[in-house]
C-alpha cells in the first residue's frame, strides 16, 4: 500500500447556523479544502454523516453534497458508524488512496442538527434501538452509568469529571471555530442543570451544525503541492457491541483499546511518542476511559492525571486543544474529521493562539455511540 | 491492486418478513455467506443500508449487525446510497482486499421496510429533500415523468413498459427467493391501479424486506476455498444530480452511461461479450433507460427490444432472470448485493431452474434514487 498524505483543509466554524442548510455546510468545507490543497481535480469523495435523515430528512447525501460542491459525476460514498462517521470516512479516503486506486480523494463530514428534528431522538438511533433507545435510555444516561462505574471501580470523583470540562473550554476559547468559547469553572460544572447524574449539563458536549473536509493524496502529488508534508501513519478500526449491557465492564471501551494497539503497531510507536490527542469527548467521563485505553495514562489513573493538568495545553500531553467536543461544538458527522484538521494544523505548525510546540506527531480518536465503534488515525508531521 | 474473487454467497428469501427484525435479517445472511464460504474468519464488514434510521429508527448499524452476527470487534462500517448501498458497500470491500489491506472481507446489504415506519416518506428522503421530496414528488413520480419523457424522445410505448415487468415476472417464478413468483399480462399490468401514469402497481417495485451477504477474498484464498472461481473483472462507480431539474435530459441516465464505460474499460470488454444482467429495474421504465446506457441496445429502442424478447431467458442477452427488483422484491440496501449473487450463482452453475447456458461473463448494475448515483460490476467466471 501507498503512503498517504493529507493537502487540504477545510472546516466552517460550528454552532447553531440557522442560515445554512446541509447542502451549504459542506459545500462550505469542502471548497475551503479544495482552496488549500490548491488542486482543481479530485478523484473521489467520502462524506461521513450519522442521519441525515433523522436530521432532515435527506439521505443520498454523498451524491447531494458533491454535486451541490461542484464535483457532478465524482464517486462520492456516505459512510455513517454513528459519531465516527467522520474519522471513518476519512479511512474509506485513506485505503482507496493507498490502494493505488486513486491519487486524490475528498474525505468529508457534515452534519445538520439544528433543523427542527428532535435531536436526542435521533442521537439515540446510535445506541441499540430494540434493548436501549426504545426502553428511554438516551446518550447521557449510557455514559452517566459508565461514569458511576468508573467512580466505584476507580475511586473517580465528580471533580475529575469536571476538570475535562474546565480544561476543554479553557482550550476551546482560542479556537476561532468552536461553537462555546468561554471558560468554566469546577463549580459551574459540577452546579449546573443535572442531566443523568452524575452528568450535568456542562458534562455533555452541544448539539451542533457544521461541516469539515480534508484532500488526501499520494506523496509525490503532497510534495508538489508547497504544503507542508503531513502523513498518515497509521488508520485502525474497531467495534464492539454496541448496547452496554452486552459488555463485560462499563467502566472500559474496548474497541478504542482495539483500535489503538493496532494503531502504535502501525505506526511503530508507542504512547509516550505521541506530541497531542484529539479525544473524543462527547462527555467528560468519555475522555477520561478514553485515556485509559489508550495507555497515556494507567487504568483508573485518568481522573488524577487530569485534575494535575497532564493533558492542559502546557502539560506532558496536550489533549483536545482545539476544544474538544465539548467546548468546539459536536456536529456528530463532521467531528473525526474535524479532529484530523486540529492534528494536521498542529504538525504544519498553522494553529496560531492553539499551537503546540515542536509538534510531530499526533492523534484523532473519534468513537461511535457508547463505544460501539472507534476509529483512530496517527499522523506525523515530517517538515 | 490485486485480483479479487467472491467465494460465499448468503441470502434470506425477499418478502414481507414480520416475524424477522433488521438484525435478523442480516445475521442469517450474513452466517449463511460464511457457511457458503467455509471461512472460519473473516478481517472485516462492509453493510449497505439505505436508512435504517428512517424505518426502524436503528442507525449505528454496522457494528449492532456485525456483534449480532458473531463478529465482534471486527472493522465493519455502513455504507449508503440510497439504493446503490448494497453494491457499493460490495465496491469498498473489494477496494478493501484489492488494496492488500485485507485478505478476506464481507460485504452485505439489509433493509426492513415493513415495520410500521412510512416507506414512502423513508424512501423519498433519496430524492432532493428541499426540491422534491418538501414539494410531493415522490419516486413513483420521478420515474413517471421519466417514463414520460422517453415515450416523447423515442415513442416508447405503454406496452413496451408493460413487457419489462411481463418479462420480470415470468423470470422470478424460478426464484425460489423472489416475493411475488406469479406471472403478470400485458393487460393486467396496463390496468392495474395507477400509482403515477403511465406507471401502475404493476410497473412498480414493491416494499420488501431481506438481507443478503457476499464474502471476497484474494486469489490464493479463493482457489483453497474449493468454490467455482468467480472474479470481480470491473468495479465502477459515478453520481449525478439527484433532482431531475438539474438534468439536461429526463429520458437518460448519466450516471449509469459514466459508470457502464468505466467497467467496459477497466474489465477490457464489450457490451456484446455479457452473457447476463442484472439491470435495477426500480420501475419498468429504469430497465429501458438503463438497457440504453449500457449499450446493450441503441438510443430508444430498449422498448422494441424487450418486446421482441430480447432480455428474457432464451434472449440473445438475459436481464434481470432473478426476477428483478419487480418480482424478487427490492429491501433496497440489499438489493445491489443481492444482484451479485445472482450473477455468481449463474456464473457458478448452481442457478438451478434459472440456469443460463455457458454464462462466464455477468454485470450487476445498482442505483440510487432517480440516478444520482450508480455502481456497476462485472464478474467472470473462470471454472
Amino acid at each position: 500500500m501507498r503512503e498517504v498524505y493529507i493537502i487540504g483543509l477545510g472546516m466552517t466554524r460550528f454552532g447553531e447556523l440557522w442560515a445554512q442548510s446541509l447542502r451549504d455546510l459542506f459545500a462550505e468545507a469542502a471548497l475551503g479544502a479544495i482552496k488549500d490543497s490548491t488542486m482543481v481535480h479530485i478523484d473521489s469523495v467520502y462524506i461521513g454523516a450519522m442521519s441525515p435523515g433523522l436530521f432532515v430528512g435527506q439521505e443520498h447525501i454523498a451524491s447531494l453534497m458533491s454535486d451541490y460542491a461542484g464535483f457532478n459525476g465524482v464517486p462520492a460514498t456516505h459512510i455513517e458508524s454513528a459519531c465516527a462517521s467522520g474519522g471513518l470516512a476519512f479511512r474509506q479516503a485513506y485505503i482507496e488512496v493507498a490502494s493505488g486506486l486513486s491519487d486524490v480523494v475528498m474525505a468529508g463530514g457534515v452534519e445538520k442538527m439544528n433543523d427542527g428534528a428532535d435531536a436526542t431522538y435521533a442521537l439515540a438511533s446510535a445506541a441499540d434501538q430494540e434493548y436501549e433507545a426504545f426502553h428511554g435510555v438516551t446518550f447521557p444516561g449510557l455514559y452517566a452509568m459508565m461514569a458511576r462505574a468508573h467512580m466505584h471501580h476507580h475511586g473517580t470523583t465528580r471533580e475529575q469529571l469536571a476538570e475535562v470540562a474546565v480544561k476543554n473550554h479553557l482550550h476551546g476559547t482560542k479556537n476561532p471555530r468552536a461553537q462555546f468559547k468561554m471558560t468554566v469553572s469546577i463549580d459551574q460544572v459540577i452546579n449546573a442543570t443535572p442531566v443523568a447524574e452524575p452528568l450535568g449539563l456542562l458534562d455533555c458536549s452541544p448539539v451542533t451544525d457544521g461541516a469539515a473536509a480534508v484532500i488526501l493524496a499520494t506523496k509525490e502529488i503532497a510534495q508538489k503541492s508547497g504544503k507542508p508534508l503531513v502523513k498518515v501513519k497509521a488508520s485502525a478500526h474497531a467495534t464492539d457491541q454496541i448496547a452496554l449491557h452486552s459488555r463485560k465492564d462499563l467502566s472500559s471501551l474496548p474497541a478504542v483499546g482495539t483500535a489503538a494497539q493496532k494503531a502504535y503497531k502501525e505506526a511503530n510507536i508507542k504512547p509516550e511518542d505521541l506530541d497531542l490527542i484529539e479525544i473524543h469527548d462527547c462527555f467528560t467521563i468519555a475522555e477520561l476511559i478514553v485515556m485509559e485505553e489508550l495507555q497515556v495514562v494507567k487504568r483508573g489513573q485518568s481522573g488524577p492525571a487530569v485534575s494535575a493538568g497532564f493533558s492542559r495545553f502546557d502539560g506532558q500531553l496536550p489533549i483536545n486543544i482545539s476544544g474538544g467536543l465539548k467546548s468546539k461544538g459536536h456536529p456528530v458527522g463532521a467531528t473525526g474529521v474535524a479532529q484530523i484538521i486540529e492534528i494536521v494544523e498542529q504538525l504544519r505548525n498553522e494553529a496560531g493562539e492553539r499551537q503546540i510546540a515542536n509538534a510531530r506527531l499526533g492523534m484523532a480518536q473519534n468513537m461511535g455511540g457508547s463505544g460501539g465503534s472507534c476509529v483512530i488515525h496517527i499522523l506525523e508531521g515530517e517538515s
